[in-house]
């Protein structure tokens, strides 16, 4: 298969650890004879830094021209300190995502057999958790319209859905349930909140077309708890912007790292593959970063495109890693000196050689 | 001292808890030569079906003319799962925050010693864990413009924040902090939203008034993380509304149950105390809800009127039936039959009799 990617690297860690998943792809081409064309783009602070602008035109038309992209981080503390600042990072991130219509932020949660003991949660409390959260991506508070008054002392966002950006997610989300195990639990706020009296009318409205999936509704503050209390009980998780983004944060204690934490996010035309985690100046060049979640986003981009053995190969070189523990000090307390670029090696000859590689 | 204190006990278990803290607070007047008065007022689901009204005025009124509002929970189910009706008994609640201008509400998050074990995470994780959470409770998208379009396929909610509901707040918090380990984390999403962008930089103006308290920020995204992972790194956090209502229900995490969770409601005139679970329906009248966090509340409430003594009578009762195992399901695993009323009853022979109280 010929893919184009789109590569942005973005800021802070963000450089790093795609190096890795490029590095990862590129094995893969190489053993299954694929054709994987990479092209960089600028984005985030590195953008803004270089042309005043966090979401250059070109990128933009980079990430168009290609069969799919594959995103760094982006972020600066620079900026996170400066409530002023009129031109952000986020901006290039929000951006792409509006430009290439990715609406839906897939995000994995799977509690790996061998870093159970990583989590802060206990052992027994996680064990087997296998969630699958639908992020509504392109709506919500994130989009709606920004108010701040003249004399800066009054600021408001609004937080608007429409029945056409819930179907859409809502549909494969209840088709994702349909091949797992049949649950779809929606989170919202709809004892307050219209749009998420919304979210719940409409996901109602189509529930019938999929009967045998079993669908149940939890409020966004009982689902923060329940998800740490009771992980097991979730299959897939629909909810809106906000709520997903700080469910997904938050399901990072399961994994035990968020330094793990892929996601897809997919339009009708497009597709982009990200860590959830973000660009952690204060980490960067260290070597220290974790690839994994860079890496775990190139599976999903490879099953993305029907590519499933290419998927399964990269995720059991993950896998590989995590039982040998070439991994990085987030996780590691076997070894002390595995870096960024040494995790990507050995995933890289993994790929290549998948019986023999060993630690070396 | 002579208090008038109105009752709300409202829906689900709500009853159930707050008569175990009214006969906390009977025993208090008893042992301490305090007159205090009840009044009982009807909020919720109850007032919705015996006057259709979940905010009856004569509620309003008992509240106003009380020193304070002990509240039980508000809702159920059959509201929930109708995205359609039009009364819901959460406006019960949100009326009386409003009505009463109880515009910070302060949950106290305390890992206690005896029930480290309890928690679904780690005792090394929680231990020691002491955090107050300062959520803005009158503002933000809770009481913001709300829009449903006439075809019913559109809606909105808006978040807005003026300069005013911040500042008052932060002091609050600023000075909180000041009497504890010095530490304000302000929670945001400082990033994406213009509304967060308004409380960093309220928060930054008013922070030279407080030299000596660090101030740090976090993204509420991260925060739902950091809770879990790191939760000793905080003091005291400030936050607007939803986020509040999000981090602090997460927190009980920490706490091992829900069911400990004791909140204040305070305004300029007047002040509410709550639990922060709610109806739980599917549990009343089975005396399994646990009535601590009502109680803890009384203990906000004593300590709201400066009676410290008593209020740590009740804290030292509430604490020997921790030790003892004289707890509802929720967190015994050593006595299967100890009620609602039973925990209530403990606590009331442990203040008048404090030296002789044990399990009987
Ligand atoms: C960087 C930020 C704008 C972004 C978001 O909030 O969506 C990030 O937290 C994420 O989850 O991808
Ligand atoms: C019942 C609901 C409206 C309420 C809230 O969201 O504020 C509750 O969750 C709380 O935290 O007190």
């Amino acid at each position: 298969m010929k893919l184009n990617i789109a590569v942005l690297p973005g800021d802070g860690i963000g450089p790093e650890v795609t190096a890795q998943a490029v590095k990862v792809l590129k094995a893969i081409a190489m053993e299954f004879n694929h054709i994987f064309t990479f092209k960089k783009g600028l984005v985030g602070a590195c953008a803004i830094d270089k042309t005043g602008n966090p979401l250059p035109e070109e990128t933009i038309d980079i990430c168009k021209k290609a069969d799919a992209v594959l995103f760094g981080a982006i972020g600066d503390t620079k900026y996170d300190n400066d409530p002023n600042a009129k031109i952000r990072p986020e901006q290039g991130l929000l951006g792409i995502r509006q430009e290439l219509g990715l609406y839906t932020n897939i995000r994995p949660i799977i509690a790996y057999e061998d870093l159970l003991n990583k989590s802060s949660l206990k052992v027994k409390q996680i064990k087997d958790t296998n969630i699958l959260i639908y992020r509504e991506l392109t709506g919500g508070i994130y989009f709606g319209k920004r108010y701040l008054s003249e004399d800066g002392n009054t600021a408001s966002d609004t937080c608007e859905y429409n029945r056409f950006e819930i179907e859409r997610i809502a549909h494969l989300a209840f088709k994702a349930a349909q091949s797992r195990k049949r649950k779809l639990t929606l989170v919202d706020k709809a004892n307050v909140l219209e749009s998420s009296r919304l979210w719940r009318r409409v996901v109602q409205d189509i529930a019938p077309q999929y009967p045998n999936v079993k669908l149940d509704y939890m409020y966004i503050d009982n689902a923060a708890m329940e998800l740490i209390i009771r992980p097991r009980q979730f299959d897939v998780i629909l909810t809106e912007n906000m709520f997903g983004d700080i469910l997904s944060e938050e399901a990072s204690v399961i994994v035990g790292s968020i330094g793990l934490l892929a996601s897809a996010s997919i339009g009708d035309k497009y597709a982009m593959f990200e860590p959830i985690h973000g660009a952690y100046t204060k980490a960067a060049n260290k070597g220290i970063a974790n690839p994994i979640a860079s890496i775990l986003s190139v599976a999903m981009l490879l099953d993305h495109f029907g590519l499933y053995d290419e998927a399964a190969l990269v995720r059991e070189g993950v896998d590989k890693s995590l039982k040998l523990h070439i991994t990085t000090p987030d996780l590691n307390n076997k070894y002390d000196n595995i870096s960024t670029t040494k995790v990507g090696d050995f995933i890289e000859d993994f790929i290549q050689n998948p019986e023999e590689t060993n630690l070396n």
